[in-house]
């Protein structure tokens, strides 16, 4: 069976989502604790969105194929329901940087990668020094100058919709730099906070730091708002970049669709990879 | 001069407020830091909530008399208004978990321990696991079962007013244990979280986290509410004490009065508690 994992994770201690040898990563550390609750030698699993070193985590969505009668074994003699076992004995061993907010039978044709139809992410900035809160200093950006809202929604528009991001992604060899960007939308929190709602069908490698970090040289006035615009197009040299640093960064939601478009999702999702 | 400076701190890696021989602590790092920047041998703070260890703040009081040449000196080049200067010199010297939120020129009379008229504190729990956000968890607490709120806040009602809480502070010679709860409400916040809103014009040692360890009993359904104000009578053996951990508590606000009742209200306090 395909059980789907929902994960909240703090970033800060983490090289990242994806494995990596002699580094603490998410997944290797979901893999080994999931290996150990399932008497398993290995477990492997798909997720939803690869974060980056210091990138957090509230709506992360893997999946993972398992026998059910393992699931079974590893409850024990609890009477919990099976997977409400597996997650109170997930977090029992898991450290606390890590949660497992909930296991469910995944539906057919699910997967966290590829069924997916969108991500949503978050940058969170505190612009000024009264607003900086020890308390939430792991995943809001310190910015030590005010900035201005209304000039990063107007330089944010113009990236919306079908594009290539190529000027905004870090190459990967056989990776598309097209994507549709949803949602890029900056406001003023009631807590006085600069947050950034950022949704695409998928984002290539450090596509929103680098938006955000090009959002940023406008939101100073530096720069003006169609300055990141030229940005895309590519009429300004890619040395402009500005990566911002990835503690103000969180992966919020994953959005699937509902039942039989779960597998026609993932096909079509496929078939683009493949074509790229 | 006297000045005032609203601080915020992560008690996570504190031996609370109060300064302590060979420990890490809020007041120890902020006077460190204030001599140097001042660059005086010594400085001493007082301050409005001697919080305990792993407690935080977001609205933490103090004040330090200074002459006005040793800012002025302090400052240096910088074209910032002094007091402005203040924040950023000390923010630059302070480790991340501390942070001077601002600096003013203090009223007349204004003392930050005896001219505070009321302190509020919060204390927040994630009581379900898929509440439990691993980007909060140094001041959420993550309590296993699930709480009720209507139940917390009729066991809260009768504690309210001026009472001798002796039942719940931790014995100090010489120190009162009457005060008045002006506010004890649990509410359940939008994003799911249990929280405690308490308010009194002063607080006894370990008071807070002793009314919300007994509250989560009754929260549990374990004793019935009016067990607590069956506690603060004196009608229950006081080894029944639960004192709740420190690191969902954190000091929020300290109100102070305007003008004349500055001194006024220092004055007041000040023979309260001479008197006891």
């Amino acid at each position: 069976m395909r059980i789907r994992l929902d994960l909240s994770y703090d970033g800060t201690d983490f090289s990242g989502w994806a494995i990596q040898p002699a580094l603490r990563t998410v997944q290797g550390t979901l893999e080994d604790t999931l290996a150990t609750t399932l008497r398993l030698p290995s477990v492997r699993v798909v997720c939803a969105g690869r974060t980056d070193a210091g990138v957090h985590a509230r709506g992360q969505v893997v999946h993972l194929d398992v026998e059910p009668d393992l699931l079974v074994t590893a409850a024990g003699r609890s009477k919990q329901p099976l997977l409400e076992s597996l997650v109170r004995r997930l977090n029992g061993l898991l450290p606390p940087d890590v949660r497992v907010r909930r296991a469910v039978a995944a539906e057919p044709g699910f997967d966290a990668r590829y069924s997916a139809t969108s991500r949503r992410y978050t940058y969170r900035i505190a612009d000024r020094p009264d607003l900086v809160d020890p308390l939430l200093r792991r995943h809001v950006l310190a910015w030590p100058r005010p900035l201005d809202v209304e000039a990063m929604n107007v330089a944010s528009t113009p990236l919306l919709g079908l594009q290539d991001f190529a000027s905004f992604c870090r190459r990967r060899a056989g990776a598309t730099t097209v994507r549709t960007l949803l949602e890029l939308s900056w406001t003023r929190t009631p807590a006085g906070l600069v947050e950034a709602r950022v949704v695409a069908d998928a984002f290539c490698h450090t596509m929103v730091r680098s938006l955000v970090g090009c959002l940023l040289v406008v939101g100073e006035g530096r720069q003006p708002p169609e300055w990141v615009a030229d940005l895309l197009t590519g009429r300004t040299r890619h040395s402009s970049m500005r990566v911002a640093r990835p503690h103000g960064l969180t992966l919020e939601e994953v959005r699937y669709p509902e039942g039989d478009e779960l597998s026609a999702q993932a096909e079509r999702a496929r078939a683009l990879r493949e074509l790229v």
